[in-house]
């Protein structure tokens, strides 16, 4: 009754693209084997952006020259132009993909492009990756709410993924950035997306900062929908504010679809290890609810064996 | 599109049951008092066990006569047996629930019954209730997964349920007593229980161990459930293991009914002091994901007015 579900790891990108310790390219591969070690086979691996603006991600075309090759891995690298665009094609990309705000404001304070421009050069990077033969993936970020202009109107997130998938994109990654979105809310979006391009064309990116994210990964999971993203340990989100958990940890969202005996081919265990690698990376304890939960049954059968 | 959902607050039992300190009856009123000012109406008061085997509940004759009454606060008062349920009555009590475990091995280890003495004393309380004018509700627990005999058919809870509501059960709350629940199984479990008894005679109960209360919550209420069972601050669980969340925080519940425009009555604000109050009594932080996320944005606004 349950088809399998893809998981697209983006710890790698998503993750560590604010931690404050710049990570060597080495690790980001350690932490790469530890994940494809767990099962995961589908990672945003890194993001073609200004090394200016974002440090964390300057050695994207070094990491690309390294990362393993096999038949069942997919890599995805983000775009945020057509110098991006061609600075990932020229690495090796074969799956790129761009981030569109839903609102005015937030595209004017994340990239500084109004939401014309910022349509306009998506649709030219999905149309020129359909052209050279490469997957054109697009992110519709803060398709739920905005921090600045609040709830998002669903007709708008409708219109710009019919021009991303008109442009060429395979899929449509509803994103809810800050952690906003209801499932009711998600399941609504959802009906009325799917209703237009099919569940297959849509993947849910959603955060975890209330507690939220696996509601309403189920609420579009009931849908039909069977691709989501998840970053290791709930790595990302501001490293600053302990408990503000940004991604929804990856080890959460195995759980629930191994639980609910959906397919993920990932091993929690495998996950546990990679979680301990993140770690190293960025200095600092990670971990979402199914670590915590483990992490307080290995104390309870310490203080067993001690007594 | 959305009816009023009845929150139930069970930290004044649930959560307080096995705190190690004991919590003098003034301070469960404090706390009574504080969750009736966020706006909360329905309680789980107390328990009427022998106060050998639960001393944090010894006080529960002494709290009914103690509690504040009103036309729309009710509060129900927990009976393991026809003693307990005389207790309760004397007391006061005019809403009794009993608890009775689905597996054999659960009942035995937690109240030394058989599965079969269990469910024919649960079902003469009941009767008992009935015959007496008062509202019987009856937990089902280990409805899920129980920790001795893993899975459970949802054939044998169908049976159970079937058998209180017979006896005179006003409400079956379907309890996943160890976290150990995921959203299909809540889905499939409900479906089978509505189609026979309808949505509002049932509520759930569902504790937060590994972070899928609220997913659970969620496929509940899309199925019409409009009954749940929450403790302030996820007061309860083990509380020597940090991370190791037991019962749904209320202010968690709250936030996801309230984001997706159900009409709770109850005021997060109101919440986040009674969850300071329960801390009070329990000498510990406390609060789910709710209240990290309302931590970290103190947290970032007192850092942005020092720098």
């Amino acid at each position: 009754m349950t088809a399998p579900i893809i998981i697209n790891e983006v710890g790698l990108r998503d993750g560590l693209q604010n931690q404050p310790r710049l990570v060597p390219t080495a690790e980001k591969l350690a932490l790469l084997d530890a994940l494809r070690a767990a099962g995961l086979r589908h990672f945003e691996a890194t993001s073609f952006v200004s090394p200016k603006a974002v440090p964390q991600m300057a050695d994207a075309a070094a990491l690309y020259a390294a990362l393993p090759q096999d038949e069942t891995t997919e890599y995805a690298a983000l775009v945020p132009n057509r110098q991006g665009y061609e600075r990932a094609r020229a690495a090796g990309a074969r799956s790129v993909a761009v981030v569109l705000s839903c609102t005015e404001t937030m595209n004017q304070r994340n990239i500084n492009m109004t939401l014309a421009y910022a349509r306009r050069v998506s649709a030219e990077v999905m149309q020129q990756a359909r052209a050279d033969g490469l997957v054109g993936r697009a992110y519709l970020a803060v398709a739920f709410h905005c921090p600045f202009e609040g709830p998002v109107d669903p007709a708008v997130v409708r219109e710009l993924a019919a021009e991303m998938i008109g442009a060429g994109a395979r899929e449509i990654i509803i994103a809810d950035t800050i952690g906003a979105a209801d499932p009711l809310h998600v399941a609504r979006l959802f009906d009325l997306l799917i209703g237009e391009h099919g569940a297959a064309a849509l993947s849910g990116h959603f955060h975890d900062t209330k507690g939220l994210a696996l509601a309403n990964c189920f609420a579009a999971l009931e849908r039909g929908v069977s691709k989501f993203d998840a970053s290791i340990g709930g790595l990302g989100g501001c490293p600053f504010a302990p408990g503000a958990a940004g991604n929804l940890a990856t080890e959460d969202l195995v759980n629930m679809l191994e639980t609910a005996g959906y397919e993920t081919g990932v091993d929690l265990d495998g996950l546990a290890a990679a979680v301990a690698v993140a770690e190293r990376c960025v200095g600092r304890e990670l971990g979402g609810r199914w670590i915590a939960w483990r992490r307080s049954q290995a104390a309870r059968r310490q203080n067993r064996a001690a007594s």
